[in-house]
């Protein structure tokens, strides 16, 4: 018997509401019928407060049992493990949709994410601005020919690039039809929108009154 | 039986020797005894010469028998699932070793990375170097407890930790103690100087004469 436990922050301010990365674990836990509890640290003071947990002070991190796991791409790998509607059981089904989780993390988010903070630090002309338009161009490519990322269907590869992608300067970073079209449409997913109105319901809960 | 074959460049300009990122999958074969062939595409031309193995035109890639992935990450956990020694067997230690080896992709090298190519490109005070010198301090907090990031011994999760941090400018940037004696110990093994020395004979050999 599993009991897995999403960690997050007892509240953020209204900006990020939607965009915390417990949401890409309460979209695979929905995706893949897990039953899961959400957990708070609190926000104030997270750079030092949950240290112990998390040493870069960061959220989520997911327990299941007794293992803790911080790092969403890690607990997104961890949750497939769990269940086949988030990753396929076949060798090169598992291979590809390892790979393209990487993918996600380390060639477009390692690329975007610099980028996005720089635009909004007050440098938008910085020099990871050609480097990210290239990146999204080359996935643009293969997502103009197929509708999944892995195996013709919906893989946890999938959640995690859609939530990458769907950060709304990088959406509205250039013109790409089909980049566009499978964010719509994965962030249209009843299970994505299940857990973004939870986790804005969440936070929204803690305001205070 | 398994048909490993690690796939590089055929040449690579003298700077990034024993730094492309095969290194990884070689160290990673090194450490666990796996035989390996290394096979080559062309360096001129990259960014679109072997898209169809690799959307994004970098190397490495690997290839399993049948199987094939990109992204360095990737490849490595998939070696770690064919021995022990470079991931534990228990679920506790392959959750740490899963969530380290992310942390380097996504919380250090998501910095240092962009950091880093912004310095290169004539952009050395970019606001990114905040960022990466809190990050590469907290990982210094952590280094400086232990000996290894996961279960007292040596996982793919140091070799991919240690190979991010060995890049010469995140060396140097800054006095963080106990990551320096961290990579000077994993660039010590065997294993990381076999497949250094290997790397960079391989460019080396294609050198015009």
């Amino acid at each position: 018997m599993s009991e897995l436990t999403i960690w997050t922050y007892d509240w953020v301010p209204e900006g990020p509401r939607g965009f915390v990365r417990d949401l890409r674990l309460r979209w695979a836990c929905e995706e893949a019928g897990l039953a899961y509890t959400v957990r708070t640290v609190p926000f104030e003071g997270r750079e030092t407060n949950h240290l112990a947990q998390q040493p870069f002070g960061q959220a989520p991190f997911l327990s299941d049992g007794d293992l803790e796991l911080f790092e969403s791409g890690a607990g997104l790998l961890h949750l497939a493990g769990k269940s086949e509607r988030l990753m396929p059981r076949d060798p090169a089904g598992a291979a590809q949709t390892l790979q393209w989780t990487i993918a996600a993390l380390n060639s477009i988010e390692m690329v975007t994410v610099p980028w996005w903070f720089l635009t909004i630090s007050g440098e938008p002309d910085n020099k990871l601005g050609g480097w990210a338009s290239s990146r999204l161009d080359q996935l643009e490519k293969v997502l103009g020919e197929r509708e999944w990322l892995v195996a013709d269907r919906f893989t946890v590869a999938d959640l995690l690039m859609a939530d990458v992608l769907r950060v709304p300067k990088v959406r509205a970073f250039g013109d790409r039809p089909a980049s566009e079209a499978y964010v719509a449409r994965l962030t249209d997913r009843p299970a994505f929108r299940k857990a973004r109105a939870d986790q804005i319901a969440h936070f929204e809960a803690a305001d205070p009154r």
